[in-house]
Protein backbone atom coordinates (compact mmCIF):
# COMPACT_ATOMS: atom_id res chain seq x y z
CA UNK A 1 0.00 0.00 0.00
CA UNK A 2 1.29 3.33 -0.89
CA UNK A 3 0.58 7.03 -0.73
CA UNK A 4 0.84 9.91 -2.88
CA UNK A 5 0.82 13.42 -2.02
CA UNK A 6 -0.45 16.30 -4.72
CA UNK A 7 -0.45 19.84 -3.32
CA UNK A 8 -2.26 22.94 -4.91
CA UNK A 9 -1.40 25.97 -4.45
CA UNK A 10 -3.13 29.26 -5.72
CA UNK A 11 -1.20 31.23 -8.47
CA UNK A 12 0.96 33.80 -7.33
CA UNK A 13 -1.40 36.39 -9.33
CA UNK A 14 -4.36 34.92 -7.42
CA UNK A 15 -5.62 37.10 -4.74
CA UNK A 16 -6.15 34.49 -1.45
CA UNK A 17 -8.37 35.71 1.05
CA UNK A 18 -7.26 32.79 3.49
CA UNK A 19 -3.69 33.63 3.40
CA UNK A 20 -4.11 37.23 3.81
CA UNK A 21 -6.46 36.72 6.89
CA UNK A 22 -3.31 34.08 8.04
CA UNK A 23 -0.98 36.94 7.44
CA UNK A 24 -2.74 39.83 8.95
CA UNK A 25 -3.41 37.70 12.37
CA UNK A 26 0.38 36.70 12.24
CA UNK A 27 1.97 39.61 14.09
CA UNK A 28 -1.16 40.15 16.34
CA UNK A 29 -0.85 37.05 17.91
CA UNK A 30 2.85 37.78 18.24
CA UNK A 31 4.97 36.18 15.21
CA UNK A 32 6.79 39.30 13.51
CA UNK A 33 9.08 39.16 10.32
CA UNK A 34 6.45 37.55 7.86
CA UNK A 35 5.50 39.53 4.75
CA UNK A 36 2.97 37.20 3.22
CA UNK A 37 1.13 33.47 3.72
CA UNK A 38 -0.60 31.40 0.48
CA UNK A 39 -2.87 28.87 1.76
CA UNK A 40 -3.70 25.95 -0.69
CA UNK A 41 -4.62 22.59 -0.24
CA UNK A 42 -2.66 19.08 0.45
CA UNK A 43 -4.27 15.91 -0.72
CA UNK A 44 -3.00 12.22 0.41
CA UNK A 45 -3.95 9.58 -1.85
CA UNK A 46 -3.80 5.83 -0.68
CA UNK A 47 -3.00 3.55 -3.55
CA UNK A 48 -3.53 -0.64 -3.45
CA UNK A 49 -0.58 -1.29 -4.56
CA UNK A 50 2.65 0.07 -5.38
CA UNK A 51 3.05 3.52 -6.51
CA UNK A 52 4.07 3.05 -10.14
CA UNK A 53 4.82 5.25 -13.11
CA UNK A 54 1.52 4.42 -14.38
CA UNK A 55 -0.27 5.43 -11.22
CA UNK A 56 1.68 8.50 -10.85
CA UNK A 57 0.41 9.65 -14.11
CA UNK A 58 -3.34 8.88 -12.81
CA UNK A 59 -2.87 11.20 -9.81
CA UNK A 60 -1.27 13.90 -12.22
CA UNK A 61 -4.67 14.03 -14.18
CA UNK A 62 -6.55 13.66 -11.63
CA UNK A 63 -4.79 16.94 -9.72
CA UNK A 64 -5.60 18.85 -13.46
CA UNK A 65 -9.02 17.67 -13.51
CA UNK A 66 -10.65 16.87 -10.14
CA UNK A 67 -8.27 17.90 -7.27
CA UNK A 68 -7.49 21.48 -8.59
CA UNK A 69 -8.55 24.30 -11.16
CA UNK A 70 -5.83 25.03 -13.42
CA UNK A 71 -7.69 28.67 -14.17
CA UNK A 72 -6.34 29.99 -10.50
CA UNK A 73 -4.64 27.07 -8.87
CA UNK A 74 -1.28 25.30 -9.76
CA UNK A 75 -0.36 21.63 -9.11
CA UNK A 76 3.06 22.45 -7.07
CA UNK A 77 3.76 18.75 -6.18
CA UNK A 78 3.10 14.86 -7.42
CA UNK A 79 5.35 12.78 -5.17
CA UNK A 80 4.68 9.52 -3.62
CA UNK A 81 5.31 9.07 0.14
CA UNK A 82 6.78 6.04 2.24
CA UNK A 83 4.80 7.01 5.15
CA UNK A 84 1.30 9.08 4.98
CA UNK A 85 0.95 12.59 7.07
CA UNK A 86 4.95 11.97 8.34
CA UNK A 87 6.28 11.61 5.83
CA UNK A 88 8.18 15.03 5.39
CA UNK A 89 7.48 15.89 9.08
CA UNK B 1 13.51 36.16 1.38
CA UNK B 2 12.66 32.99 2.20
CA UNK B 3 9.37 30.39 2.57
CA UNK B 4 8.35 27.89 5.16
CA UNK B 5 6.12 25.50 4.15
CA UNK B 6 3.36 24.07 6.48
CA UNK B 7 0.96 20.97 6.09
CA UNK B 8 -1.92 20.25 8.31
CA UNK B 9 -3.67 17.31 7.51
CA UNK B 10 -6.96 16.03 9.83
CA UNK B 11 -5.99 13.36 11.97
CA UNK B 12 -6.08 9.61 11.23
CA UNK B 13 -9.11 8.80 13.18
CA UNK B 14 -10.97 11.96 12.52
CA UNK B 15 -13.48 11.51 9.43
CA UNK B 16 -12.68 13.95 6.51
CA UNK B 17 -15.64 14.56 4.16
CA UNK B 18 -13.84 16.70 1.83
CA UNK B 19 -11.68 13.75 1.12
CA UNK B 20 -14.18 11.09 1.28
CA UNK B 21 -15.68 13.15 -1.54
CA UNK B 22 -12.67 12.96 -3.56
CA UNK B 23 -12.23 9.39 -3.05
CA UNK B 24 -15.73 8.62 -4.23
CA UNK B 25 -15.53 10.88 -7.29
CA UNK B 26 -12.25 9.18 -8.68
CA UNK B 27 -13.44 5.99 -9.74
CA UNK B 28 -16.43 7.91 -11.29
CA UNK B 29 -14.06 9.97 -13.38
CA UNK B 30 -12.25 6.97 -14.53
CA UNK B 31 -9.60 6.88 -11.64
CA UNK B 32 -9.36 3.38 -9.64
CA UNK B 33 -7.25 1.61 -7.35
CA UNK B 34 -7.30 4.27 -4.83
CA UNK B 35 -8.65 3.15 -1.31
CA UNK B 36 -8.49 6.42 0.47
CA UNK B 37 -8.49 9.82 0.22
CA UNK B 38 -7.12 12.52 2.58
CA UNK B 39 -7.63 16.76 2.22
CA UNK B 40 -5.69 19.16 4.32
CA UNK B 41 -4.63 22.63 4.20
CA UNK B 42 -1.13 23.77 2.93
CA UNK B 43 0.56 27.28 3.78
CA UNK B 44 3.63 28.77 2.23
CA UNK B 45 4.94 31.65 4.74
CA UNK B 46 7.29 34.05 3.07
CA UNK B 47 9.92 35.63 5.78
CA UNK B 48 11.42 38.80 5.42
CA UNK B 49 15.32 37.00 5.91
CA UNK B 50 16.87 34.28 6.93
CA UNK B 51 14.77 31.12 7.51
CA UNK B 52 16.67 30.75 11.06
CA UNK B 53 15.91 28.39 13.29
CA UNK B 54 14.62 30.69 15.50
CA UNK B 55 12.29 31.90 12.78
CA UNK B 56 11.48 28.05 12.16
CA UNK B 57 10.69 27.72 15.81
CA UNK B 58 8.38 30.52 15.57
CA UNK B 59 6.51 28.72 12.25
CA UNK B 60 6.25 25.60 14.84
CA UNK B 61 4.29 27.98 17.31
CA UNK B 62 1.81 29.44 15.11
CA UNK B 63 1.47 25.85 12.98
CA UNK B 64 -0.42 24.91 16.24
CA UNK B 65 -1.71 27.91 17.24
CA UNK B 66 -3.21 29.93 14.58
CA UNK B 67 -2.40 27.23 11.44
CA UNK B 68 -4.32 24.29 12.72
CA UNK B 69 -6.75 23.01 15.18
CA UNK B 70 -4.29 20.54 17.40
CA UNK B 71 -7.48 18.72 18.70
CA UNK B 72 -8.21 17.26 15.38
CA UNK B 73 -5.35 18.08 13.26
CA UNK B 74 -1.74 16.71 12.86
CA UNK B 75 1.06 19.12 11.73
CA UNK B 76 2.74 16.68 9.63
CA UNK B 77 5.13 19.66 7.60
CA UNK B 78 7.66 22.30 8.95
CA UNK B 79 9.98 23.48 6.62
CA UNK B 80 12.20 25.68 4.73
CA UNK B 81 12.28 25.44 1.01
CA UNK B 82 14.23 27.49 -1.38
CA UNK B 83 11.58 28.38 -3.35
CA UNK B 84 7.64 28.88 -2.81
CA UNK B 85 5.24 27.12 -4.69
CA UNK B 86 7.61 25.05 -7.45
CA UNK B 87 10.29 23.46 -4.24
CA UNK B 88 8.83 20.20 -4.71
CA UNK B 89 7.06 19.85 -7.45
CA UNK C 1 -34.76 22.62 -12.32
CA UNK C 2 -34.45 23.70 -8.59
CA UNK C 3 -31.56 24.38 -5.54
CA UNK C 4 -30.91 23.48 -1.84
CA UNK C 5 -28.42 25.22 0.00
CA UNK C 6 -26.69 23.30 2.48
CA UNK C 7 -24.89 25.61 5.33
CA UNK C 8 -21.82 23.52 7.76
CA UNK C 9 -20.43 24.91 10.46
CA UNK C 10 -17.63 23.93 12.76
CA UNK C 11 -19.35 23.00 16.39
CA UNK C 12 -18.85 25.99 19.09
CA UNK C 13 -16.56 23.68 21.55
CA UNK C 14 -14.19 23.19 18.14
CA UNK C 15 -11.16 25.74 17.79
CA UNK C 16 -11.77 27.21 14.55
CA UNK C 17 -8.05 27.61 13.04
CA UNK C 18 -9.54 29.37 9.75
CA UNK C 19 -12.17 31.53 11.37
CA UNK C 20 -9.77 32.68 14.08
CA UNK C 21 -7.34 34.35 11.63
CA UNK C 22 -9.70 36.11 10.02
CA UNK C 23 -11.00 37.41 13.57
CA UNK C 24 -7.10 38.29 14.50
CA UNK C 25 -7.42 39.80 10.78
CA UNK C 26 -9.92 42.03 11.16
CA UNK C 27 -9.06 45.18 13.31
CA UNK C 28 -5.74 45.23 11.48
CA UNK C 29 -7.47 45.65 8.51
CA UNK C 30 -9.31 48.93 10.35
CA UNK C 31 -12.81 46.56 11.32
CA UNK C 32 -13.25 47.14 14.61
CA UNK C 33 -16.27 45.80 17.54
CA UNK C 34 -15.82 42.13 16.29
CA UNK C 35 -15.93 39.58 19.14
CA UNK C 36 -15.48 36.38 17.11
CA UNK C 37 -15.39 34.76 13.71
CA UNK C 38 -16.20 30.95 12.43
CA UNK C 39 -15.84 29.71 8.95
CA UNK C 40 -17.94 27.40 7.48
CA UNK C 41 -19.29 25.73 4.09
CA UNK C 42 -21.96 27.01 2.30
CA UNK C 43 -22.82 24.19 -0.70
CA UNK C 44 -25.78 24.69 -3.49
CA UNK C 45 -26.98 21.42 -4.42
CA UNK C 46 -28.85 21.51 -8.22
CA UNK C 47 -31.83 19.95 -8.44
CA UNK C 48 -33.09 18.21 -11.88
CA UNK C 49 -36.60 18.74 -10.94
CA UNK C 50 -38.31 20.29 -8.35
CA UNK C 51 -37.42 20.41 -4.55
CA UNK C 52 -39.80 17.75 -3.11
CA UNK C 53 -39.83 16.62 0.12
CA UNK C 54 -37.98 13.44 -0.58
CA UNK C 55 -35.42 15.22 -2.13
CA UNK C 56 -35.16 17.67 0.85
CA UNK C 57 -34.85 14.04 2.93
CA UNK C 58 -32.09 13.06 0.81
CA UNK C 59 -29.66 16.07 1.07
CA UNK C 60 -30.45 16.21 4.28
CA UNK C 61 -28.98 12.19 4.99
CA UNK C 62 -26.07 13.44 2.34
CA UNK C 63 -25.63 16.22 4.64
CA UNK C 64 -24.50 14.10 7.64
CA UNK C 65 -22.55 11.15 5.53
CA UNK C 66 -20.56 13.25 2.95
CA UNK C 67 -20.96 17.45 3.21
CA UNK C 68 -20.44 17.47 7.06
CA UNK C 69 -18.36 15.23 9.75
CA UNK C 70 -20.74 15.40 12.50
CA UNK C 71 -18.39 14.67 14.99
CA UNK C 72 -16.64 18.31 14.86
CA UNK C 73 -19.42 20.17 12.63
CA UNK C 74 -22.93 21.14 12.79
CA UNK C 75 -25.66 21.21 9.49
CA UNK C 76 -27.27 24.39 10.24
CA UNK C 77 -29.00 24.67 6.90
CA UNK C 78 -30.88 22.81 4.58
CA UNK C 79 -33.69 24.24 2.54
CA UNK C 80 -35.03 24.87 -0.87
CA UNK C 81 -33.81 28.44 -2.26
CA UNK C 82 -35.37 30.12 -5.32
CA UNK C 83 -32.60 31.13 -6.99
CA UNK C 84 -29.20 30.23 -6.79
CA UNK C 85 -26.08 32.24 -4.70
CA UNK C 86 -28.24 35.17 -4.83
CA UNK C 87 -31.35 33.78 -3.17
CA UNK C 88 -30.46 35.31 0.37
CA UNK C 89 -27.93 38.10 -0.68
CA UNK D 1 -24.49 41.09 21.08
CA UNK D 2 -25.29 40.19 17.55
CA UNK D 3 -23.90 38.31 15.08
CA UNK D 4 -24.06 38.80 11.00
CA UNK D 5 -23.88 35.56 8.06
CA UNK D 6 -21.54 36.49 4.98
CA UNK D 7 -21.72 33.87 2.27
CA UNK D 8 -19.06 33.72 -0.31
CA UNK D 9 -19.74 31.18 -3.16
CA UNK D 10 -16.97 30.93 -6.50
CA UNK D 11 -18.29 32.88 -9.53
CA UNK D 12 -20.50 30.89 -11.58
CA UNK D 13 -17.92 30.98 -14.86
CA UNK D 14 -14.82 29.49 -12.59
CA UNK D 15 -14.56 25.94 -11.86
CA UNK D 16 -15.14 24.48 -8.40
CA UNK D 17 -12.78 21.34 -7.66
CA UNK D 18 -14.14 20.39 -4.03
CA UNK D 19 -18.10 20.96 -5.74
CA UNK D 20 -17.20 19.14 -8.84
CA UNK D 21 -15.87 16.60 -5.98
CA UNK D 22 -18.76 16.19 -4.43
CA UNK D 23 -21.19 16.13 -7.35
CA UNK D 24 -19.38 13.24 -8.52
CA UNK D 25 -19.76 11.73 -5.50
CA UNK D 26 -23.40 11.55 -4.89
CA UNK D 27 -24.67 8.80 -6.74
CA UNK D 28 -21.91 6.43 -5.95
CA UNK D 29 -23.32 7.02 -2.21
CA UNK D 30 -27.10 6.74 -3.43
CA UNK D 31 -27.98 10.17 -3.54
CA UNK D 32 -29.50 10.57 -7.44
CA UNK D 33 -31.05 13.51 -8.71
CA UNK D 34 -28.26 15.99 -8.89
CA UNK D 35 -27.34 17.97 -11.81
CA UNK D 36 -24.21 20.11 -10.11
CA UNK D 37 -23.00 21.37 -6.34
CA UNK D 38 -21.15 24.30 -5.70
CA UNK D 39 -18.97 24.60 -2.82
CA UNK D 40 -18.36 28.12 -0.93
CA UNK D 41 -17.37 29.57 2.48
CA UNK D 42 -19.97 30.60 4.99
CA UNK D 43 -18.85 32.71 8.29
CA UNK D 44 -20.26 33.73 11.63
CA UNK D 45 -18.96 37.53 12.53
CA UNK D 46 -19.98 38.17 16.43
CA UNK D 47 -20.13 41.95 17.16
CA UNK D 48 -19.96 43.43 20.61
CA UNK D 49 -23.20 45.31 20.14
CA UNK D 50 -26.11 45.36 18.25
CA UNK D 51 -25.99 44.75 14.36
CA UNK D 52 -26.34 48.62 12.84
CA UNK D 53 -26.59 49.69 8.92
CA UNK D 54 -22.81 51.08 10.26
CA UNK D 55 -21.90 47.47 11.42
CA UNK D 56 -23.53 45.84 7.79
CA UNK D 57 -21.48 48.59 6.32
CA UNK D 58 -18.14 47.37 7.57
CA UNK D 59 -19.02 43.85 7.40
CA UNK D 60 -20.02 44.41 3.28
CA UNK D 61 -16.59 45.98 3.27
CA UNK D 62 -14.70 43.44 5.24
CA UNK D 63 -16.50 40.36 2.70
CA UNK D 64 -15.13 42.11 -0.03
CA UNK D 65 -11.44 42.71 0.94
CA UNK D 66 -10.79 40.00 3.54
CA UNK D 67 -13.21 37.52 3.30
CA UNK D 68 -13.63 36.80 -0.63
CA UNK D 69 -11.42 36.86 -3.47
CA UNK D 70 -13.65 39.24 -5.63
CA UNK D 71 -11.95 38.11 -9.23
CA UNK D 72 -13.16 34.59 -8.36
CA UNK D 73 -16.15 34.76 -5.63
CA UNK D 74 -19.20 36.31 -5.08
CA UNK D 75 -21.02 37.58 -2.08
CA UNK D 76 -24.28 36.38 -1.76
CA UNK D 77 -25.15 37.29 1.35
CA UNK D 78 -24.71 40.07 4.32
CA UNK D 79 -27.49 39.53 6.90
CA UNK D 80 -27.98 39.82 10.55
CA UNK D 81 -29.26 36.89 12.13
CA UNK D 82 -30.84 36.35 15.45
CA UNK D 83 -29.29 33.42 16.54
CA UNK D 84 -25.61 31.80 15.74
CA UNK D 85 -25.45 28.64 13.55
CA UNK D 86 -28.98 27.48 13.74
CA UNK D 87 -30.83 30.83 12.48
CA UNK D 88 -32.44 29.56 9.55
CA UNK D 89 -31.90 25.99 10.10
Amino acid sequence: MGTVVVDVMPKPEILDPQGKAVASALPRLGFGGFTGVRQGRRFELTVEGEVTEAVLEQVRQAAVTLLSNPVIEDVVRVEAVADPSVADA
